[in-house]
C-alpha cells in the first residue's frame, strides 16, 4: 500500500492467519469432497450455520435460534439486497433509514429504485423524534415504508452506538406501525470497551425482526460470508426469494475449521489491534486536526466520522488529499441524499499504525489548505 | 448414497481431485492473504477472469476478450438472476426460452414475476418456426420480449444440441426484432464425442449477445463459479445491476491454483469418467425400458430425457420409484407451465456406473407397473 488509505473498510491485514487458514484448508477439504460435489441447497453449509447459531447465542444472547432458520449469505451485501428484493413490490417502495448510511445499503436500494427516507443523526444514533415524525408522515400519506433499517451498533459511518433505551422506542415505534426492523449488525464483532447493548433482535420476540450479520469485518470481505435470520414467514420469504442455488460451500468450510479451533481467540486478537489502531487515530486526530474539526468515539466497528469545517472547499480538499496521497470516503457516499456534505469517513482497520500517525498530519495540512480563502 | 439417485445434476464425485486441490489451497492461501482481507471489487479474481479468457478463446474461439469485460458470479445461477433483474422492468416483463428448461431459470424467473413464452423443442433444440412465429405474436402484441434465452449447447434437461445452421436462424431472428439473446453454455465443458458447433457469441459481433457459463458442471457446484460476459453497454448494466460486493476470493483462488496446473486435463479425464457413465446408462435403457420409452442420446452434458409411454400414472411412477429408491426429477420441474408432462429426466453425473446399470432396470419396472390397469 502506498500512501496513506483510511478510505475503505478492509480488515486489518496485519496478523491475518494466512498460514493457519491454508493448514486448515488442507485438512478440511478431503473431508468435504461429497459436498464439494453437490449444490449447496439455500441455507448453506451446516456445520457454519451451527456455529453462527452458537456465537450469536454467546455474544448477543439470541436464544433458541435453530440452524435451520439461519441463511448463509454472500457476505451480508447479499443479505441486505436479499431482504430489499422480498420486502419491496417495485413500486412506490419507500424504506427508512439512518441518513448517513453504509455505502453499500444506499447503493443497492438505489438500484432496486427505493425512496430512501433519511433520518438524523445524533451521537446516539438514528433520532427517535425524527423517526416519529417520518413514519407519522408516511402514514398519512397512505406510504407506509416497506421496513426500518437500521445499524444500530457502530453505525456505519458514524461509529455511533444506539443505547438500550433508544433501541426500545424505536421498537415501539415499530410497533406501533407494525414495520419490519431490518438490523444490520456487521460490526458487531468488532468491540473495544464497556458494555454493548442488546441487540435489538433480542428485544423483540415478534416475526417483524430481521437481523444480519457478516464476516468481512472480523475474518475476512474476501471469503463472502454472511448470514440473516428472522422468524416465522418473513424467514420463509427471504428463501423463496434466494435464486443463486445458494452460498459457497468451500469458503464456508474452510473458514469454519479455522473459526472452530478459536473463533473467540481469533476475534480477541484481531479487537487488539484494531484498538491500536482506533486509539492511533484518535491520537493522531487531536494533534493534527484538533483544531479544525470533530469527530466522533467509536467503542467499536472501523470507522470514525468527521465533521469538517464550515468554510472548507470540499473539491479542493479532494484534490489535496489526492496529490499527498491521503485516501478517505466523502460524506456524500453515505448520505442518502448523495448530495455533498461537511463529513468525510476515516477508516482505521485496514492502514498500519504508523501509517496512521504519519498520514493523519498530512490530512490535517489539507484540511486547512482547503479552508477559508 | 443409498438408492439410485438420478434425480440432482450433481458432478462426478469419483476421481473429484480432493488431495490436490487442498494441497492447491495450502500453497494459494497465503500468497492471497492481503486480497483476501479486501473487498473483490464487482467483477472478481483477476487469474480466473484470465484463465476463463484463455479457455473461452481456445473452447470457444471468443476473439480479444478483455478479462475487465467478463464477471465472476457466484455459480451461473447469480448470472441467470443478475441479468434478468438487469434486463426486466418489473412489468409486463416477458421472455422467450425453451419450454423445457433448466428448472433454476424457470424458479428464478418465476420468483421475478416474468412471464415465460415457451418454445417447443425437437431434437435439435428450440424450433425455429415456432420461434418466428411467437416473436411475431408477441411484436403484433406489442409486447416485445426483453430477450430470448436459450441453452443451445447441451439442452437442460432435453441434452439437445442446436446445429450451426439452426444457430444462425436463431440469430436472424434476433436481428430481425433487435432482441437481446442470452446463451447459457454452463455445460460446454462437458463433451463426449464429435464436433461442438460454434457458441452464439461467436456467431455474432452485436451488442446484442450476452454469455454465460460455469464450472459446476466440469468442476464441482459447492465452489458457486460461474461467469458472464457481453459487450459494450450491456456489460455496464450487469455490472451496474450487482449489488453483492463481489465474489468469492477464496474459493476463486483455490480453485484457479488448482485448474492453473492441468485445466484441460482436469476437464479430459472427468469427461472420460463422465462419458463412461452416459454409455452405461444408455446400455441400461435400452435394456430396461427399451420396449417402452424413447429418449435423447446426448453427446454432452449430464442428462438424458425420458419419453414416458402415453399410459403412465405420473404419481403411481413417483410412489414406486419412492418405495425402490430411484430418484429422477419428473418432467413437470422443467416445463415453463409447470403442469405434467409424460417425461422424466435422468441425470448420469452423479451415481457409479454400478448404481447406474443396478438402478435403471429398477426404473424400468416401475415405468411398466406405473402404465395400464
Amino acid at each position: 500500500m502506498s500512501g496513506y488509505d483510511f478510505g475503505t473498510g478492509n480488515t486489518n491485514p496485519e496478523g491475518f492467519p494466512a498460514d493457519e487458514l491454508a493448514a486448515a484448508a488442507a485438512r478440511i477439504i478431503p473431508q468435504v469432497s461429497d459436498q464439494l460435489n453437490q449444490y449447496p441447497g439455500k441455507l448453506g453449509y451446516e456445520p457454519m450455520r451451527q456455529m453462527m447459531v452458537d456465537r450469536e447465542a454467546e455474544r448477543e444472547g439470541v436464544r433458541l435460534l435453530d440452524p435451520d432458520r439461519l441463511i448463509l449469505t454472500n457476505g451480508s451485501m447479499q443479505a441486505i439486497t436479499l431482504v430489499a428484493e422480498a420486502l419491496c413490490t417495485g413500486t412506490d417502495d419507500v424504506v427508512v433509514m439512518e441518513e448517513h448510511c453504509y455505502v453499500g445499503t444506499i447503493s443497492a436500494y438505489r438500484a432496486l429504485g427505493i425512496e430512501m427516507a433519511g433520518i438524523p443523526l445524533d451521537a446516539y444514533g438514528m433520532r427517535m423524534d425524527a423517526l416519529a415524525d417520518t413514519l407519522a408522515r408516511l402514514h398519512d400519506e397512505g406510504r407506509p415504508p416497506r421496513f426500518i433499517y437500521t445499524l444500530p451498533t457502530y453505525q456505519n459511518p458514524t461509529g455511533f452506538m444506539m443505547p438500550k433505551e433508544r433501541r426500545l422506542e424505536l421498537l415501539a415505534l415499530a410497533e406501533q406501525y407494525q414495520l419490519i426492523v431490518v438490523e444490520d449488525n456487521c460490526y458487531a464483532d468488532v468491540h473495544f470497551e464497556g458494555e454493548k447493548p442488546p441487540a435489538l433482535y433480542t428485544l423483540d420476540d415478534s416475526d417483524r425482526q430481521v437481523y444480519m450479520c457478516s464476516l468481512s469485518k472480523i475474518f475476512a470481505p474476501g471469503v463472502r460470508l454472511g448470514y440473516l435470520y428472522a422468524r416465522g414467514a418473513l424467514f420463509d420469504r427471504f428463501l423463496d426469494r434466494r435464486q443463486d442455488a445458494g452460498p459457497n460451500t468451500l469458503a464456508a468450510a474452510i473458514t469454519t475449521e479455522y473459526l472452530s479451533t478459536d473463533l473467540w481467540g481469533h476475534i480477541e486478537r484481531a479487537n487488539v489491534a484494531l484498538k491500536a489502531k482506533r486509539d492511533a487515530m484518535l491520537e493522531a486526530l487531536e494533534v493534527g486536526v484538533g483544531n479544525t474539526c470533530s469527530w466522533s468515539h467509536p467503542v467499536g466497528g472501523l470507522f470514525i466520522w468527521v465533521r469538517l469545517p464550515d468554510n472548507v472547499d470540499l473539491g479542493r480538499l479532494a484534490e489535496l488529499c489526492e496529490a499527498r496521497g491521503v485516501t478517505y470516503a466523502p460524506g456524500s457516499n453515505f448520505y442518502v441524499k448523495g448530495t455533498d456534505v461537511p463529513y468525510i469517513r476515516l477508516a482505521f482497520g485496514y492502514p498500519s499504525v504508523e501509517q496512521i500517525r504519519a498520514g493523519v498530519p498530512v490530512l490535517g495540512q489539507c484540511i486547512r489548505d482547503a479552508c477559508g480563502a
